[in-house]
């Protein structure tokens, strides 16, 4: 993928995708409204700054939601031989506002939504490799060419990311249930807590924890993005809503077999998610430690499970500053699981099969 | 608390009692129908076999749910002077069974719920350490006496957990908000997942694995709670049914502020559940660091952080096996994440700030 690229908007994403391409050797120019984000970018090693002569020939439109349309259109006028794409989170909507006033000179635009980091924000919090083994998005709407559409899967591949093509409505419903959907779970359940007895609050365990912590994110930001995917929200919704009728007249007739189908379900769709990279589920087993409590121990125990070639796809630490114990979970491939604890014995360590 | 305590019941739970109270140097006695569990228990350090002549003052009932208020009754009577006390999930139905037969001699018996481990079964899984800084709730009944509840409760501090005192049917209000509706949001999330198409799903995250995770568990296990605390659940679901109408009314209604409301509440929800431990949450930062893709560097980043004396209080690691570096998120406590940043620079690993 030839440059330069121009990323417009250097904030988490724009300056992300920036030092992406600078890490790939590909000359960055940026642009923003915000003088101090735009030095502090080039500060980081980002690109420099746009300036009269240059002609990119890929624009990332990294501009917040509801400058998108505008800067996509603007992008897409100045420099008439440039792909343009963008990374926001949903694909319908620019299209719908950039068509609103009869607009179809698009074959130069490529919608792409690069799924990462959206917990943190700024040009500071930014990494060249926030997209690495991350799922990209690539949306090419009707007219689209198929050479625009190559550049910016092109874009994604050089940030590190993994590809997927998927019309824009498709992408809005596929996100309306594996992020809009889980968010807003989050929050019901959450907010049965807000008002609860503190002696209530005192029995919550990792469960309550793990469904719950996407909740604590930014409403600005959700006001946003459900505004801009309502209807493919809506109709997600109203699929759980029916299931949420069908579970409350399961669980009010005991031994009824929908209970069971509907866990079953479940079951089934956690199943489906795929690895976090992309490819099928590698089968992991979780082998627990007891590991005194100070850092110097953790460091003792990655150091013998590397030793042995083990490789820690996870962990989890569960310690209490009052003990002197705590339980460390190593989430490793199933087949070395055996190995390792076996290993950690020998050396001393107090394992849990 | 004075021994000898009698554990009914050698699987994960009981058999973590036992070795909590041995490691405390109290003495145990061991039943069970199955006498390879008894084996496996007893081999493990966890106390000896229960024989004649033995006299419990206390008995920990640890049997599968459909057996406790049998296996309750038997202990209540063949030993008039030992409080009684039991472990399971939910705490109204063994009452409701117990006095079903015109029982009222249940002033020896409070029941307890440790809240902890219950993804993993059998005495091998079992741990002195399953129940450090865990919540364990002591549910006493109307003619429970003050001396049992008092009993009931020291086990739970020997055991190393954080004793909190419910009525039974309130803490079945509670694990219905704090447990089973989580798990419940999860099946009906995951369940959204299971017929979706591939490139749907290629676009998930972090946010809705964290969300679904819990609906993996077992379904036959969630059929017998949701069975036992059906009135707490369905309460609970008609609240969330409710709440999931205006939200979805509130989205088809774009700048409603319902929606602000409801994403605030959800916001307050996560606010109040408490820390790890029982106290209040410790603000915690995230730090990433780039680490190379082996398992020797992950110690070598370990014995770093423990070298500046941060404690680690979680880790997440986000690596793609294709890629040489992977993305290693290290959570500490909010006031020391600038003297980690700062002393793993000075090592020469690159930070993410």
């Amino acid at each position: 993928m030839a440059g330069p690229v121009l990323v417009v908007g250097a904030g988490l994403l724009g300056t992300s995708v920036a030092l992406a391409c600078r890490r790939a050797g590909v000359e960055v120019l940026l642009d923003d409204v915000s003088p101090e984000h735009l030095r502090t970018a080039s500060g980081l090693g980002a690109g420099r700054p746009l300036s009269e002569g240059d002609l990119p020939r890929l624009v990332v439109v990294a501009t917040p939601p509801q400058h998108l349309a505008t800067s996509i259109r603007a992008a897409l006028d100045t420099w008439p031989d440039a792909v343009v794409t963008d990374v926001g989170s949903v694909k319908e909507a620019p299209l719908t506002a950039l068509r609103a006033g009869g607009d179809d000179d698009l074959e130069r635009y490529v919608g792409g939504h690069p799924m990462a980091g959206s917990e943190r924000s700024g040009p500071l919090a930014a990494t060249a490799a926030l997209f690495d083994g991350r799922p990209w998005a690539v949306t090419p709407h009707e007219t689209s060419t198929p050479q625009a559409t190559d550049v910016v899967e092109a874009l994604a591949l050089l940030c590190g990311a993994v590809p997927t093509r998927l019309a824009p409505a498709d992408h809005d419903r596929a996100v309306a249930r594996t992020s809009h959907l889980p968010h807003l779970a989050a929050v019901l359940v959450a907010g049965r807590l807000a008002d609860a007895p503190p002696a209530h609050l005192a029995l919550s365990g990792q469960g309550v924890r793990d469904v719950t912590r996407v909740a604590a994110s930014d409403p600005a930001l959700w006001l946003e993005i459900l505004g801009a995917n309502a209807p493919a929200v809506l109709d997600v919704l109203g699929e759980v809503r029916a299931e949420l009728d069908a579970l409350i007249g399961a669980v009010a007739r005991p031994g009824s077999p929908d209970l069971t189908t509907i866990l079953a379900r479940g079951n089934a769709g956690t199943a489906a998610i795929p690895g976090k990279h992309g490819g099928p589920v590698r089968p992991t087993r979780s082998v627990f430690v007891s590991v005194p409590d100070h850092p110097g121990e953790l460091a003792r125990l990655f150091g013998d499970a590397g030793e042995v070639g083990v490789n820690i796809e996870d962990v989890h630490i569960d310690h209490d500053p009052g003990r002197p114990v705590g339980l460390t979970e190593l989430v490793v491939e199933e087949s070395r699981a055996e190995h390792l604890l076996a290993a950690l014995e020998s050396r001393g360590w107090t394992t849990h099969r």
